[in-house]
């Protein structure tokens, strides 16, 4: 073996997963503790703990400890891997108040927070609010996990205008995408723009910074992990829109219509509408959004994706930005481990199936 | 004059609100030029600059200056200033998220946050869509507020704590307020947690505890701050129940049957309700939460809480609070000007009519 495969193998993801579901994990059972000692509600605490319980891809955080690894960082990761629950905690948030605003009823296989607390007090608004509180919360704790005494308050500075930025930003992309009904379908570039907010920065790009600070990454390495974040995040959303229309709801975890009777603008969607026969621009507009659309009326508007060539210019897309990754991260100055690691990330990314 | 009012003088409530409000909208500004320059959605400032535009109190940022004023704060303020700035961007996202809770439609004489969006997007779910963004947007801003690279390590630490302490507590009392109607209407040891929680601790001693520690507070300071605080928030809370049964309206700024249509579980509720004979038990429970509560109705409730003598039992707590807050005031080794502005505080907070 050589080194290299020596060194990737040091970087373990389901173990570096294991540490953040541990830290997640102790977090909640010690502000679980709390407030039963102060006569606390435990719903909040029991809800979070459900939440991270029922799965999802710890992408973020895994992402965060690779920038620490990208950016040099070796040792003691304890620092990290907390950092790394932070921002799993913030996406706990982001999940449970966009599942209010898309009314979606099931992730990741289970009940969305705000229905299975609606189910709990059998009361809707009751539900809703319970749900609002909860991530609420999540935002909170995730600031709260953020904080060490024990950081040099540079690195600490570092972190937060990382942090500050990713907040902004995927609040700001999840309200461009509440609006995006009011833009027209065929924008495809309104459409990226969610993309880039909502998930390339969020889902790539910051959590890479968050964990490449804390290792004391300079501007020049932060702004390597970008060209690389940026087109491999763009690549992942259209995969996800792509699997929001052909997924297998086993795999994905949600109803295959939930997008379509929803009426998401996507990229897929604004490239068929760009280039369908008025019949087809008729047949998108009837079917999308209407939230009793069946398979049959899915197949149709398939046929659509398939023969406008939507679906193969998003896999082209995708291609090319998987291309555009790799090679950014062939030129950052990381090391090899951190860089391969990167590189099998950026393959799952867009080539997965949930 | 004596010093001590030469002193007092030094302590301008209006002066402190001025700065605060300054530093509010300078930091709204910079948000708005920075999301026209990355043609990010501008609704977001600008709903946020409105509301703060709309009026409110500003007691939360004003105790958190004199905290620091009790615990010897002098000199250059800034710091402090911009924490008190994060305390009241804190309470936009309580204000605007319990809004949509307790599915209100006006605050400040105004359209609430999601009432404004829904009417301008023509559409109730995107209204309260936005308004939970709005109100996040605004709980990750005032972090970034709370944010100072120049300030020493320990004092950021110990700030955190009380913050994370109070975005906690807040939360937490608002659940146990939104669980409220699942506890006996009687039950005045729920309402009174829910008023320790919600705004002893959130409105009177974090905040002042925040300003304290900047300037270096011991626990026994904190401590005695506390004994003032305490007391002082909970005769708060029942000044605004009283309020919210026989407020003038256009003194409050809000409609004066919310409280009661909402059918709010106070402690001038509950103890009218354990006293209640048969029929104004019977009344009470037909009455309240009635949306279509008239001023008749209301006139039969109030008559309940008059003859109960749940009203003067409620006026007696808050004279009882009051003089608990002046005590421990007193035997609080604050400096004079600070000790006199908390007084002057105090007798507002308690004697207030909006």
């Amino acid at each position: 073996m050589t080194s290299l495969s020596v060194h990737t193998q040091s970087i373990d993801f389901a173990a570096v997963r294991a540490r953040v579901d541990k830290t997640l994990d102790d977090f909640l059972d010690a502000k679980h503790d709390d407030a039963t000692a102060r006569s606390m509600p435990v719903d909040v605490t029991e809800a979070l703990g459900e939440f991270f319980a029922s799965g999802g891809k710890r992408l973020r955080p895994l992402l965060c400890v690779l920038g620490w690894h990208a950016a040099g960082g070796h040792g003691d990761d304890e620092e990290v891997v907390r950092t790394a629950a932070a921002v799993e905690m913030f996406h706990a948030f982001c999940l449970i108040h966009d599942d209010i605003m898309d009314s979606s009823s099931t992730r990741r296989g289970r009940p969305t927070v705000h229905c299975a607390m609606a189910h709990r007090y059998d009361h809707d608004h009751i539900g809703t609010s319970a749900a609002i509180l909860i991530g609420d919360m999540a935002l909170a704790w995730s600031d709260e996990l953020l904080n060490s005494p024990h950081r040099a308050p540079h690195r600490q500075a570092a972190l937060h205008r990382v942090i500050d930025a990713m907040r902004q930003e995927v609040i700001y992309g999840q309200y461009l995408d509440l609006m995006a009904p009011f833009t027209p379908l065929t924008d495809h570039r309104a459409a990226l723009q969610v993309i880039r907010f909502k998930t390339a920065k969020y889902t790539i790009e910051r959590p890479l910074h968050a964990g490449a600070v804390l290792a004391g990454a300079d501007p020049e390495l932060l702004a390597a992990l970008s060209r690389y974040a940026l087109p491999l995040g763009e690549a992942f959303q259209l995969r996800d829109d792509i699997l929001g229309v052909y997924g297998q709801p086993q795999e994905t975890g949600k109803p295959v219509l939930d997008d379509l009777r929803e009426g998401k603008h996507t990229v897929l969607i604004a490239l068929a509408a760009q280039q369908a026969t008025p019949a087809q621009h008729h047949l998108l507009h009837n079917l999308l959004g209407d939230p009793a659309l069946d398979e049959d009326g899915a197949a149709q508007i398939r046929r659509v994706l398939q023969t406008t060539g939507a679906r193969d210019q998003v896999e082209h897309m995708i291609t090319t930005r998987y291309a555009q990754a790799l090679t950014a991260l062939q030129d950052a100055p990381c090391p090899p481990a951190a860089t391969a690691a990167l590189q099998r990330i950026a393959t799952q990314a867009v080539q997965r199936t949930s």
